[in-house]
């Protein structure tokens, strides 16, 4: 090992300037912007143009030139460099070998610090459409399982304890209500990404007599930012887009984590196909939910760069720092995640075989009526509500004392401990009338469940 | 040490009793929840017996009862005990000391569940309300040391290095157009926090004719939510809000570290009276900006809440968990750190006096004008941007070697650089000239930042 | 509402004075370090007494009136004032009303800075003691359990599937194991929490002729720290803290969560007593395991605790910042939950009983053997591993196809599938045997684990 | 777009098997286990030999084939592919085409999970032993600039307010300190990575008469972990890794802010050459500290994988699944971020050009030597503490009146406020004086700091 080498390390060898390049370079990395950082490129040249800012053939060549410079990235034969830094300084040397000189004039009134705001911006907008579409699938295949599923019963657990029984589809509308709210979080997100840094400059604006509205229009942003330093030092839409993704991510996990358990040999409720479950040559019988159990892991990965990206941002000063550097990989990472989790939780959906039979033998375990008997001698008989809780308690041990369910004992048996009781009774104990029972806006009897999911595609699946 | 305490440790000598009431009891901080508590049970007696599930004569009894308790909570003379275990049973019990057993009726059709859910988000939302007035309060604060300041030249900073003019207007208002957007975030969440729960029972709905929108509408709430399970699993609100206000908590974190520095004998830009700083009886000229510093510290602890409820609802089965007992206290602690947050900032933005020579000598030494001078040749004389750049680059160096500014060199010295140079020159070398020509919407220019001010006001402060 | 109160917001109406005190006053939670304040300012007196930097009637009446500013603190009856800000003061002030101006000397050639960070550090240092103590304790319930379950079959289980036999014992020593590594890691930190910042003063030292070694010794620290300036801005004790707290209730919540699934009624391994769960009057089977799940959501506390303090120390200049008061807090209440935590597990672990027939009823349907006949044909007739494996395969589809165990075989059947094999077989292919045969170092025979329970008790329970 | 694209997003066009591959592969980053799966490899199959459970022409084979395949990965040329999954897979395979069938004898006596969980143990400690070389290399990097200024005279600062004179070698010693700590701590981490899960296998151990304790010392493992379940499913020693790299990385980011400030324009205490900073074209004056502030922005990176890492193992049941493969890319790029960082702070230290003037300019603003004067009354008069505390701030007061430091006032007109001052007060009034008189161990007088450089040389520097 050379004197150099020991005081650099192994792949430092090279002192300064290797330290500089791996610390200060972004190519690996912002070279995704190729397409946004082009189209705002071509967004400002016309708006320099039509206000006389530069003639109209500098900009016809300056716009010609970066065409063929976006071909050439969309074509992947763009070479990059990390001498280079970042892929605006690829795309403006490109530009200068292609059309000259007049390459220059690109540059006039704004800086680097607003162009790369406005690419992140332009970015992440796309990528936040490509979610939310995701999104939308992801629900679509939920609620179509639903829809056979309104009256296959289902424990409704508390504590991981029997409570109450529901449907398949109620229990899966439920996941479905918290993805429409993370979509909706992420349009309401997208309305603060969707402001155009553009024309910011440096920090301070300029004297050149640009139209933000103008380039802010043709980019599809709602308004230019209004206040410059704002415009290159913000960088909350990146916090509120990782907040929303980490958000919709728990959600995805809470999923993963039932179909882990549900797919589990002792739970059994439902079965994954080998496309998204892994098999053991030895034991033939084991199908691993590896697919559930990364969607279940990969929000760890998320909130990882929420964290990340809020220490980076809290007690930074104006305006623009090299720290602010940080703010892309965790997006990419995050984005990246997102649409896998999305990808593999829409096939494991759309994948599950489910099996009523174990759902409801499991139900039948837990006297999952006793609520619908107290609720009847309230509703039926005018007793309060906390002594007919007792005497639905007091049946349920004797039932349990005789090893059956509440159904199965006598009505003498049971006007033991609540004599106002009368053979309608019986048509609450089962599990199907209990379920056709909760007819209240949102409960889980099959036709209000199917209510619900008209609603959904009505409001969330169809009108969008 | 008896056999018990050394089985037990010290704290829980008593055994299981001692440490189950300490993990399970949330009265210590769940009793903030006694106005909700009451006024969503005043709403859903009002509905039972709308509905005609109790009598008119139950409904009122219970009606006024909860009145007397409502007293008694706000006049705190409401006796607490670890062994009620939570505020709902607090108030019920005492409800039943005051009417009888027609108190059991009021928790016909719904659960602890919902009944906790709706409690919640009764009080997230007045807590979103309040806060939503702070930020207001603030961003006015900043508005009007702002409108004194658009004509106060001050260094606009990247990488801490001085590089172009603006006002200390300017940079105030950068701060106050993230205010903003930190409030209509709130604003966004607090859409979703504003749905009623209250009907989704245990889990599954009820057998009772209720009626949610009435509830709903008379809790002020927008809407039931449409599925009971997502009803009482749902805590997305709450991570949503402490999203918000982490994202808030770094800007004002932000905004703190400048005034840290601001503060400090080197920069010396503002001083805080004794009101918002610290002295030392030996050092009399020592100002510590006590309060400045801990609004910088402070979102460490509401990121950590964040991360907190995200790592508990991570993978979290359905319906209802004691772990989402763990929702309340980060809320609140969040809530109050940022009510005292709020207040100490506002107070600052109130309290400090700019040194608006200190700005001026700090920009000075900077040539914070060479972007102008380069702009100018573009503008005037067509050079490219980035030829004029390296003359502007070369002029700098020669006034460098000078020891003087820019706007000192003749214009002869200058022309041996860029020979197009004229006298015009001087007009946008001088400070208050450069900063006056930043005039593109979102600038820097003293009229250009008056004119964002009138806008804030009147879309942000006034309108709402 | 007055003006004031409009501009200060409801809780801050007084204005900079009511939010000054709020945001500076730590007396609310430093005043628990009352028995080290006076502990650490006694040592400090003898030495400046021994030192000859005050006299030796001023040690003494410094000495006597601070033993009775304890008896008070730990009377309770020293009263609290958020006005005097800290627990410091309070105990400074209080011995001037006792002994008068040579009170004032107890100051001499230390600051504030220095203090906080010894009485910090003496605070940590017991607590570590008390949660070591209580790690053993728990760890000695989970060995105590462990040696009678030595030969209770279990499934083994990757991803939720069951793999091979263990026994209770051996999957209650896994966790027995991270508790050891737990307890090991606090004692590392420990070390680092041990070292003495006193004398450090301000930042500086002092020129006074103190003695710091012997202050540290009298304090049970292992010595003085080595540089003034990082004795008073260190904080990376309290993160070591943290860290290891998180570490280890991520490893109590991975007990927990199984804990809260072997009690489900689907799984069914475990049954806690009612003083760990909680049950519903309706619904008397239901025994919800709180306590369980409250252990497995802490963490997220504690790791929120973390998150915070790191973000809190991110980029902190030297030496002393107001932002590192904000450092108690999250270790106070760090070590409370931890605390909570342990008497919860420790108390779980000695109240549930196990189910053994459902946990053998669970691993009989699993193949579970199925390793152990592909071991056997290796080890006994030389087939490379994955043949072996492929045949094992092939036995268990045999067996799956006749809905029978691969015990309930045939040697015939079997032998279509690998001809070399002898009724020998028979001997790994039962439960019991499986598990006997498992007598690697560490493995799952029950005189294995045995001797892990062995060596565990005597090189972590007893000799420390 | 087909039907199948809409179905599955573009990524994900081509269904389940896209989707489970990008799940599920984990070759793209796994892939730097090379060196360390084949070396487990040789000891394992050496043991195996040894003890008779293959021939000992197999384990030659076996080695042989081995070495061939590390050959390959150690020139890049064993092709990679996402369809073989991981490292483990592609080396077996390899294996397998050049020495045939008896390749599958490799995997007798272990699985997937210990030979991961070996790896990954082997990867980490040759990182933990880079990092720690890397802090050395950084510790003396400091204490080599130090050294030189032992007589440099700075501002200790707290609450960034001047408080007392310090030498810049002092402040650059607090935080060799921090850093030594820093390094002890990975040295207890590296204590539990170095722990052999080899020979655990599935989860169970094994019934063939292997010798843990063998692989074990072949591998540099101080021991074979003594229960196969923790074996498999452990993975603190990932967390306590990335929770001693956080720690660090917060350490670094300190001096990274210190060293952003210090190279402001305002403050000026050091110069970068090119080599750390960027310069502008345009304002050459201009040096952008961007290696330092990426050296401050760079924990966020590393905190939010351990945070990442914390959720995904919080209540996580035993012993191995899919989650757990989130494991290795936190840590990877913690290890890559960490090395980063360490090069580039090791060069700023080395690179930065300190300005005494600047620092001395700035000290005298700030009547440094007060507390001396208080200390001065003190020790030689007999002056309680607080008493000549408050003389000291009295005279201070006159100075700042005066607009003169306190060593320039006269003795007549201190003796107006404190008249038991003497000549020889003026002995402790100058910086230098003020600055040598703090020889408290551990303080800032040259000699004493340059005995604790030569301590800190010893101890940790030279004796390692």
């Amino acid at each position: 090992m050379t004197e150099g080498q020991k005081q650099w390390g192994g792949r430092f060898a090279d002192g300064p300037a290797a330290i500089m390049e791996e610390i200060n370079a972004s190519i690996d990395f912002d070279q995704r912007f190729g397409l946004e950082d082009i189209t705002a490129s071509k967004a400002h040249t016309e708006m320099l143009s039509a206000q006389g800012i530069i003639t109209p053939e500098e900009g016809s060549a300056i716009i010609a030139g970066l065409d063929e410079v976006l071909d050439e990235w969309q074509a992947g034969t763009l070479a990059y460099s990390a001498t280079l830094e970042d892929i605006h300084t690829h795309v403006e040397l490109r530009l200068r070998e292609k059309i000259g000189k007049v390459a220059g004039k690109l540059h006039t009134a704004r800086s680097r610090n607003d162009q790369v705001a406005t690419d992140f911006r332009l970015w992440l907008r796309s990528a936040i459409d490509a979610i939310l579409g995701d999104i939308r699938g992801l629900s679509l295949a939920l609620v179509e399982v639903a829809e056979s599923h309104t009256e296959t019963p289902m424990a409704g657990l508390t504590h991981m304890q029997v409570a109450q029984p529901v449907s398949f589809a109620h229990h899966l509308m439920a996941y479905a209500q918290m993805f429409r709210r993370d979509a909706e979080r992420l349009m309401d997100c997208r309305k603060r990404v969707n402001e155009s840094p553009l024309g910011s400059a440096a920090l301070a604006g300029t004297a050149f007599p640009i139209d933000r509205f103008k380039t802010a229009e043709r980019l599809g942003f709602a308004r230019p930012m209004a206040n410059s330093m704002d415009g290159v030092a913000a960088r909350d839409f990146a916090l509120e887009f990782l907040s929303c993704a980490s958000i919709h991510s728990v959600h995805l996990s809470r999923l993963a984590e039932e179909m882990v358990l549900w797919s589990s040999a002792q739970i059994n409720y439902i079965r994954f196909s080998d496309a998204f479950s892994t098999g053991s040559s030895i034991m033939p019988q084991k199908r691993n939910p590896d697919a559930a159990e990364l969607v279940r892991a990969k929000p760890g990965r998320i909130i990882g760069h929420l964290m990340g990206l809020l220490s980076v941002m809290k007690a930074l000063p104006l305006t623009y720092a090299k720290d602010m550097q940080e703010d892309k990989e965790p997006v990419f990472a995050t984005v990246d995640t997102l649409e896998l989790c999305l990808a593999a939780m829409t096939g494991m959906v759309r994948d599950m075989q489910p099996n009523p039979e174990a759902m409801l033998d499991h139900l039948q375990g837990g006297f999952p009526t006793a609520t619908d008997l107290a609720d009847w001698l309230v509703r039926e008989t005018g007793v309060a509500f906390r002594e007919a809780h007792h005497m639905s308690g007091e049946i349920v041990r004797m039932a349990e004392h005789k090893g059956c369910d509440i159904s199965e004992l006598s009505l003498e048996e049971m006007q033991q401990v609540a004599p106002m009781l009368t053979e309608e009774i019986f048509t609450v104990l089962s599990i199907p009338n209990s379920m056709a029972s909760r007819i209240s806006y949102g409960g889980a009897a099959p036709e209000t469940v199917m209510q619900q999911i008209e609603q959904y595609r009505k409001e969330f699946l169809i009108c969008s």
